[in-house]
């Protein structure tokens, strides 16, 4: 079971950001970003022990979870599905976005192969929890197996621990497949019970026939699979894919050690509701980084209630989104444990009166 | 005279962000900053050069313009304007948000005393630019007189030349002043032909009542000072501030020497609408951090048909929002420095098909 985040210290916390030398809520999202941070990395410790510790952030860790689609058959990305195995080689030379981002901004990364055409050379260093070399095209048959469903989670499960067992507790999940925004789309549709046509953007480059042609499939999809997507497991194994499915496991596993995640794009996001209809308690833990340019994730980021911190139009997944939030992160607690109160200033205290 | 930016790298510069391995345009508004920085910092610079010396953020400079507004006293604002004072008084000990924020993210700060009640004690170390103790009351008379108009451009200047001579290329604007929300309010008004009460706000949390109060002032302002608010320098003169006059006179001088403005919130909005209105070109070297929660602002930003990277309800002024900034502009020269093309990753090219 998923703790619930702990709310005893809601009162003292906010207090604390109340009391800092500015207009009441003049930080904006940096204040809700801050008290949630705070609860989370206070969970377990009294008031004394959050006032005398200060918990930050210890070694946040991104991990991309690459897979390959069967859907990616049917023309459903800009790219063939060669080009997931020829980035994952990309990232592990250090070449890609998501590379730059880490060193610029103080992430670990790890590359995970859940299943991807063609398994890496093991020189490149990749952690290897290959489900198979690709999915099942999910408009004609469930994209995983149950056995492959059951191993994916806790594959995902088992790629987060040994950044927990080292005091990691931020991460973030990034993905990278060949045709995974059509199977990000299927899920949120079934999770949401909208059309094709309203979760299908253009990926990250496609033309107005193959968003015609996606949304076609999602119909399909949702039609083959009919009354079984009641289940969100059955969900994420018929509409999901191997990289969807190890992020759910690892996401379960991330709030069920109460850290902290940085929710990134579409794919993640989708993950995401996934982990959320499974535990809904794990979206306590769940921080969204950013809205991104695909058209369906504002809708996704509304059905789940969740305000992103950034919207830079970023439409590139690896976990790009998410690592921009990190200094984020980085501003709201040092705010939060660095600034003057009123008092300690000498400041007259100001009082917002709005409201 | 202002050069303008620097159009010949133009093709070269797009060229390189399109042959990084990631969809074309994937990274968002990244992409467009990434091109407006290199732009500006390669000025001068032979293509050749820029690729051999790939020019980076040096000693990004934060510099707050803090004075005290006459206006204040009709009651427009949440706090007394001792309360400039004691906010420069927790600058100069390290207490406020901007202090904190600029540890975080790299910025060196300093702190312009350009006309508060008291003159802060010496051993705080702030700059001494005092053009008086607090302006006229401009639904009344004229803000600032002619001669303090001069001085206060010069003083501008002035401030910002000891960090271009060691090498800042990069700045951000910040202010306090209790009362300065109502004064950037009636410049946008008086620049943009809309009535107080399409620009004003709530500033830093007044009442309903206070926010018609302000717009009321407004409305007799702009009345008063009637055509005299055709000339951009009479709008500063007669609706602006000490500290506005500095921010207008050192954000000129900063695009003269073709270098880096991010441009913070509201006032500090206004005070780049002046420049621009003065001096068109210096938009070319401003960049627009992010949009306040501060009513008009968004407004303002569309007048100025300027996309602001940030959006996170913040409405502090200080600087903060332009301070938060940072982190993204690294992010973009990052990924243009760094990241891998498709020839030298052996990436197959992937071409966005959408328009």
């Amino acid at each position: 079971m998923i703790p619930p985040l702990n709310r005893q210290h809601d009162a003292y916390i906010q207090h604390t950001i109340d009391m800092k030398t500015k207009p009441q809520g003049a930080l904006g999202k940096l204040e809700t970003l801050a008290h949630q941070l705070v609860s989370i990395l206070s969970q377990g410790m009294s008031r004394a022990q959050l006032e005398a510790e200060k918990p930050a952030i210890v070694q946040p860790q991104m991990m991309i979870f690459a897979g390959d689609h069967g859907i990616a058959a049917e023309g459903v990305s800009i790219a063939p599905s060669e080009v997931t195995g020829q980035m994952v080689a990309n990232f592990a030379t250090g070449g890609a976005a998501i590379n730059v981002l880490c060193a610029q901004l103080g992430w670990q990364l790890s590359v995970i192969d859940c299943g991807i055409l063609t398994a890496p050379a093991p020189e490149l260093g990749i952690v290897s929890q290959r489900l198979g070399h690709i999915t099942r095209p999910l408009h004609i048959e469930p994209a995983l197996s149950e056995a492959q469903l059951d191993q994916g989670l806790l594959y995902g499960q088992e790629a987060v621990q040994t950044a927990l067992d080292s005091g990691s507790n931020v991460f973030a999940l990034g993905e990278m497949g060949i045709g995974n925004t059509t199977a990000a789309a299927a899920i949120f549709s079934a999770l949401s019970g909208l059309t094709g046509a309203e979760t299908v953007g253009r990926g990250t480059g496609v033309s107005a026939e193959v968003v015609e042609k996606k949304q076609q499939l999602i119909d399909q999809a949702l039609l083959l699979h009919g009354d079984a997507l009641d289940d969100p497991r059955e969900v994420l194994r018929r509409l999901g894919g191997f990289e969807i499915c190890q992020m759910v496991g690892a996401m379960l596993e991330i709030a069920r050690a109460q850290k902290v995640i940085l929710v990134d794009g579409f794919i993640a996001t989708a993950a995401a509701m996934l982990a959320c209809r499974i535990e809904p308690v794990s979206q306590d833990y769940m921080v969204f980084a950013h809205c991104s340019g695909e058209q369906g994730h504002r809708r996704m980021l509304n059905e789940l209630n969740a305000e992103p911190l950034l919207d830079l139009n970023m439409r590139l997944g690896e976990g790009s989104g998410a690592a921009m939030a990190l200094p984020l992160c980085q501003s709201a607690l040092a705010f939060y444990y660095q600034m003057a109160s009123f008092e300690s200033a000498a400041v007259t205290q100001v009082v917002d009166t709005h409201e």
